[in-house]
């Protein structure tokens, strides 16, 4: 397999109707797209239901630093041809339909075959702050998992790239992240409170 | 003026049709792109010449890598509109000519007006090896400034992001950078030879 890894949205619909968003690195071979969604989770969950999802390109990096710091709630649109809602911010959207399940105790790989897509916006090159925030992205999601000087060293590395090039955008995702990192260290320097242990009330 | 900064490749033409080929931050203002290329540049030179550029959207990171280690022989097509080429592998073009020039000693800033674009392939979304080729091509660029220590943690750092998600166009950038690193460092360590001192021959 092609190993190549793009940073995209996948955007799907649980059979109620209920839409769900999330960030994850797919591999492009020929035609299709291949997604490998954890066990479980929404994702794999509503593609199993419906048999589609939606891949969102997307440079509004707020997506990604949202999803880890509890904000998933960005204006959607309805799919063309397929079950489904893409994102608004999206430059193209391609609509995808389930081809084939390789099933995995961890990460099952579906092949998702090409049914439509769209382009909605130029892309205007790279920004070396949007490509900041996808690696803020990802260290706040492994907070538990990461020494503290491992992650300070690594955002005060990364905040160079916000510093000198960021917009508006990155500005607010970069809060959020380095937020989260506040309010991780914040929580663990507390002592640990047990939800059954008596209070004053 | 906006700040934000997307990493795009300009190419102009000598009045004698020699082509050069300069990766540079742009700002983007309205229908404008704002260039602020270096004092003295073959390419403030040639814009100053010829009145125009074009301003090449890519993601084919060998490109960056390529201008800070010998490499600036790209394919070239001719451009619709204005005296210049553009980049063959870029993904959108953007054909300018000089509306504004604001002088100074070391970065003089130039409004360029959108004469002609045009879309030449999607975007399919964020690479975090590509992102990690422009910071190491960045830092390649500041070898002689930069502590030893400094550009190997760095580059350790961004070679997480290559070996998870690069493809050969990564690979290939990472190597030509890894390789200049290396010839800086052992041409650093020879004691420094006089192009005057007497030969043996």
């Amino acid at each position: 397999m092609n190993d190549v890894i793009h940073e995209t949205v996948v955007t799907t619909v649980a059979p109620d109707g209920t839409p769900h968003v999330a960030p994850m690195g797919v591999r492009y071979r020929g035609a299709d797209v291949i997604l490998m969604p954890f066990k479980p989770s929404t994702t794999l969950a509503n593609i199993l239901a419906v048999g589609h999802a939606v891949l969102n390109v997307v440079v509004d990096t707020r997506v990604f630093a949202g999803a880890v710091t509890g904000r998933r709630d960005w204006p959607l649109k309805p799919a063309e041809r397929v079950t489904g809602r893409r994102l608004a911010c999206a430059l193209n959207h391609v609509e995808l339909a389930l081809a084939e399940l390789h099933d995995d105790p961890q990460r099952p790989v579906l092949r998702m075959a090409r049914v439509f897509e769209a382009r909605h916006a130029p892309y205007i090159g790279f920004n070396r702050a949007q490509a900041a925030v996808i690696e803020g992205a990802i260290l706040v999601s492994r907070l538990r998992m990461l020494p503290a000087e491992k992650v300070d060293a690594e955002m005060a590395y990364l905040q160079i790239a916000i510093d000198k090039t960021a917009g508006p955008e990155e500005h607010e995702a970069w809060g959020w992240l380095t937020d989260a990192i506040a309010r991780h260290r914040a929580a663990a320097s507390q002592p640990t409170q047990h939800t059954t242990s008596g209070g004053t009330a």
